[in-house]
């Protein structure tokens, strides 16, 4: 019984929480996951201080043609201690703490400054060109919330909180096994009729992308004893991705192998193309995504299931890959009832997207599956569609895949 | 003179160019640059191979009702070494070689076997199930473009056509040196009326987001001795990004320390808001940009002119940050001759993006900072605009920023 594209995802989304708190320092903390509130341990700005450089004066003091007497400076970093008293002034700087006393600031090219005094040339409005305490965050406010991907502003704002360390989600632990006795290591001896194995080290890549740590298990020969081996070492992981060998054919041994080993499954057929063959179960407490062999049917199904999957672990919260609507550079026949995710091309016309299916839609073509911007969706029944009818489709250029 | 932010855009990018090259594993290229085309080792598939499970035949016997006799088998990298005469045939699987004699595959589905005989229970095509050899490509084949950022599937590509290691791009090294009498690291004593620096930190984090390392000098008081022994150090960088006394003010030490040591100055006054007192120069053959001291200034610039030339060094093509349209979610004042780029909050309504300017546009809120999806572009003399007007805006939201 083959389950429907949403159905596939759902189930797996749900074997999959959050992963447990880690703490790294600021520095290692950006496009990680916070694990719980960022909460300022200071008050910014600490006090009041100046906007721009000029002079620190009483609010009656600041009227055109007042002279003042300037009784010290206060350069950022070095407060000036005493207090602004009527007809008195203090030089400052963006940043400086404004002096006690100080209820406004006079613009150094407002004012001319000789022989110790000040000259106001311009009148001054009551608490101008000053930043207030706390106007940025008060200590106590959260300043981040927790589950929030860290971007390099949010690193930027933990470190004006005071935090030298923070705790975020511990990156998930991906185990990799590629499978058959076909394949080889690029840059290794291929046995006769192999290939070389792609699959194992697109999908490293793709989970180092998106914030997991990626382990890529030797090749396992179609062998069960072999497969069962690699799978032994599982537990510390938090899933396993397999590559081929997940259908029921003759030569198709990780199902049976990892169930021999207490593997439960939960489905491994699903309506869509390319990738029908994917398998999801459970070895002990891990996880175990079994892709189809095929580069293509692999990372697309990778796209589909696999991020959802490593987006849940990292702590995020969950979201389908946006959706964007084109129009459909070809025709486009009428769909059986497998959901078709066809690699395109994108052109960014002044009316809007058009994505153009690649005419081989071959699941073993992996040099278009690169070039691909986007996936049109076509789901199960779409009927027939004219060029320039529109589509949505997944960019996979906006997607870090 | 202030210059206008194209031609200060201009003026950085003329001082960068791509790095040379470096050798890395397959496994550490995802997010790198390409620095030569890659070009495929070997032919894939490296012969025609079937597409599906069934039996190799002749396609003259490929006829409903024929019996065919099953001379052997061939799954995937057990190649069968003989040839398919008339009236036989041969068990294959998908990614298997078709033996010699095989043009055709029968689906497994459309075959009886029994007795050491396969039926053909539906007729053939010609070539039917068969990937034939090179049809994703061949040895000499270039399959990825020089100065292209790896993607997952770039190395799934990489692997396939035999590459275990890739030359791309080095990654751009960048110091950065924070200078302020005012400013301390997070966590560590706070000077009197000081603050925490934060703006290493941001940059540092948009320096490796964006594929360089990131280098923080320890931080320079307000002395030019100080500064001119952080700056002595800068010839093995690509870059030395200040933050702080970029201005001319009596405290902003770092262009007169700099030029102390022979910094050549390009510009140092952008008609930008925020973010003023931008420096570019030059100390020997390290570019030096010297961005702002407040936060949200120093930021924007850096997402402004930092990425374009990380862009470059990196060893892409030069491409300004795309823009989008929305329209504003609220009125906003004609504009100066400044241009401004106001932190604003997306919004996806059903008839368009509707991006509206935070009330505060203060150039020391790192909080709304850390907050904005987006940056409205208002161009100089810009005239106001109402509520639901069209806007041009940066998506910070998608610029992993």
């Amino acid at each position: 019984m083959m389950i429907s594209v949403e159905e596939a995802r759902a189930r797996i989304l749900a074997a999959f929480a959050a992963t447990g708190g880690e703490t790294v320092a600021l520095s290692e903390a950006v496009g990680r996951v916070s694990a719980a509130p960022i909460v300022a341990r200071l008050t910014q700005p600490p006090a009041d201080v100046s906007a721009m450089d000029g002079y620190a004066v009483r609010a009656a003091d600041g009227v055109a043609g007042a002279r003042l007497r300037l009784i010290g400076s206060a350069p950022a970093g070095h407060p000036f201690a005493g207090e602004i008293g009527p007809g008195e002034s203090v030089r400052i700087f963006t940043g400086s703490i404004v002096p006690a006393g100080g209820e406004a600031v006079l613009l150094q090219e407002d004012a001319a400054e000789a022989g110790g005094m000040v000259e106001v040339r311009e009148a001054v409005r009551p608490g101008q060109h000053i930043r207030r305490q706390g106007q940025d965050f008060r200590a106590g406010d959260v300043v981040i919330p927790a589950a929030k991907r860290l971007t390099p502003r949010d690193i930027g704002l933990a470190a004006a909180a005071n935090h030298p360390w923070l705790a975020v989600h511990r990156a998930p632990r991906v185990a990799i096994l590629a499978t058959g006795d076909e394949i080889a290591l690029p840059g290794e001896p291929i046995p006769p009729g192999g290939i070389v194995s792609s699959n194992a080290h697109a999908l490293a890549a793709l989970v180092r992308q998106h914030g997991g740590v990626a382990v890529i298990l030797p090749i396992a020969p179609d062998d069960a004893a072999a497969i069962a081996g690699a799978a032994a070492g599982v537990g510390g992981f938090d899933l396993l991705l397999t590559t081929g060998g997940a259908s029921v054919g003759a030569h198709d041994l990780v199902q049976p192998a990892l169930a021999a080993c207490g593997m439960v499954v939960d489905f491994w057929r699903i309506a869509m193309r390319p990738g029908k063959p994917l398998m999801f179960g459970r070895l002990g407490a891990t996880p175990v995504l079994g892709l189809p062999g095929n580069p293509v049917s692999a990372f697309i199904c990778a796209v589909l299931f696999l991020l959802p999957a490593l987006t849940r672990l990292r702590g995020l919260a969950d979201a389908p890959l946006p959706r964007w609507t084109a129009r459909s550079g070809t025709a486009l026949r009428a769909n059986d009832r497998r959901f078709d995710f066809l690699r395109a091309r994108l052109e960014h016309r002044p009316d809007g997207l058009v994505a153009s299916a690649f005419a081989s839609q071959d699941s073993a073509v992996q040099s278009l599956l690169a070039q691909a911007d986007a996936l049109i969706l076509r789901p199960p029944h779409a009927p027939a569609l004219e060029a320039g009818g529109e589509v949505e489709i997944i960019r996979l250029d906006l997607a870090g895949v």
